[in-house]
């Protein structure tokens, strides 16, 4: 016997905000407690009943009531769903009620307007921000840097490259990325490709125990892994992103998307959404 | 006089999840009415307030009663936003309640546990995810095969990078692409280096049209993007993928999420959580 509790995350389509509403939900809670799963694309009545059966089998088994968070857009498959022994919690029923009462309108009860392909513009939006991001990325190329809306710069490991494809990925932005080298660190002056775009820089700083460990995965026992060097360049990083004006963040104990929201809102990027 | 609804994702931390439930509800509705905007980092009684005098504001500036999504954990904060002139639909204030009581436990109350740094060991291992993609896009290398989750194989532009880096940061999946060149389709072979591989593949066609458009945006005129020429991969590639029972989808008119989840689906792949 499983002593999990199960949770389902249930969309007709991909099952992203479902997901995203629940793991936020449950991290409030113990969340070694449950036992998660997500079924997308249940977008018929038919897919609906297997999945009552297969919700209700998994009660059964595991002696807990599950929960449900759904995200399902059709009022006959909702209505199928929430027949499971579960507790029920759907984004539609709670939420379109009072928006429906404020603007004075009907929705539209349109299955896959999220996260389905808007239109084939944000789409193209998208795929030339990762397209520069990728190009650009770890100072690949300087080209382009009229068309960056920010250039991260930071010592190796500090979270360049996938903050910048986070934030092509996620809100299109054109992020590009430069390493800062033992020789920049060392002058503690801006590389040169750097010095015509400074109001679009922004720096990334660690803490030199966490790129110690993190460098030494990648070449374990270097001289560019030991204590003594991390230690040496994020304090030259420091030195000159304080004597150029760049504003900075320690990226240590953050995740991917704060240091992107936190860039983002410092450097007044526009979040696209798609 | 601007005619748009405001609408604000508020947030004591990135302000994601507010975004994905509101932007999953408001395209239930005309998307082009409202004005958006994500205020994150409210993380203090001192930001509600100046948060609450801005909405206020928009509201009479607009002529029009803001609607505002929030996921703000902290009951005081929360209070303030709530006396602001506007719509209200705060997650936790509505979910929270019935989890407790099912689950019959109080709830942590505690900030930032989602889209944070969980943990150093999930954030590693998405960092390696992200470096494996990265490393193993487009056939770059075909070491390590071992590791790989999924190999994504199709022709050029059909969307292999951006669905394998998604799947990459989204979900901490190692995922490969290898493309299809014109040899290995006027041959209709599988190449070399896949044979070993291949309970991994899966592949991804487009519509004729759709490919010619994205082609000649990269090189205009040119053979490659001929109309008559992605016709011939097209056919070739799905009766590649036929022939060799490799699973395949046509994404010309999916998002990358859709993308991602189809394939993780199909593959039974495992969607961790960051």
């Amino acid at each position: 016997m499983d002593h999990k509790r199960p949770v389902y995350f249930i969309s007709d389509r991909t099952g992203i905000t479902a997901e995203t509403l629940g793991h936020t939900l449950l991290t409030q809670f113990d969340d070694s407690e449950f036992k998660q799963m997500t079924l997308p694309f249940i977008n018929s009545t038919d897919k609906a009943r297997t999945t009552v059966e297969y919700v209700n089998h998994a009660a059964k088994t595991s002696g807990l009531r599950p929960i449900i968070f759904s995200t399902t857009v059709s009022d006959e498959i909702r209505a199928v769903l929430r027949t499971a022994d579960a507790l029920f919690l759907d984004l539609f029923d709670t939420f379109i009620g009072p928006i429906e009462q404020e603007l004075h309108v009907r929705s539209s009860h349109t299955v896959g307007r999220a996260h389905g392909v808007a239109d084939a513009g944000s789409y193209k939006a998208r795929m030339e921000a990762m397209n520069y991001a990728l190009h650009h990325d770890d100072g690949q190329t300087v080209k382009d840097y009229d068309r960056a809306e920010v250039i991260i710069v930071a010592p190796s490991r500090c979270g360049k490259t996938p903050t910048c494809i986070y934030m092509a990925m996620q809100h299109g932005v054109f992020a590009a990325n430069y390493p800062l080298t033992e020789d920049d660190l060392e002058k503690a002056r801006l590389p040169a490709a750097l010095l015509w775009h400074q109001a679009k820089l922004y720096g990334l700083t660690s803490e030199a125990e966490r790129l110690n460990q993190v460098r030494n995965e990648r070449r374990p026992g270097s001289k560019y892994a030991s204590l003594h060097q991390v230690g040496f360049e994020l304090r030259q990083a420091e030195q000159l992103y304080a004597r150029n004006n760049i504003p900075f963040v320690n990226s240590a104990n953050m995740s991917i998307e704060e240091i992107a929201t936190l860039i983002m809102l410092e450097k007044k990027i526009e979040r696209r959404h798609f």
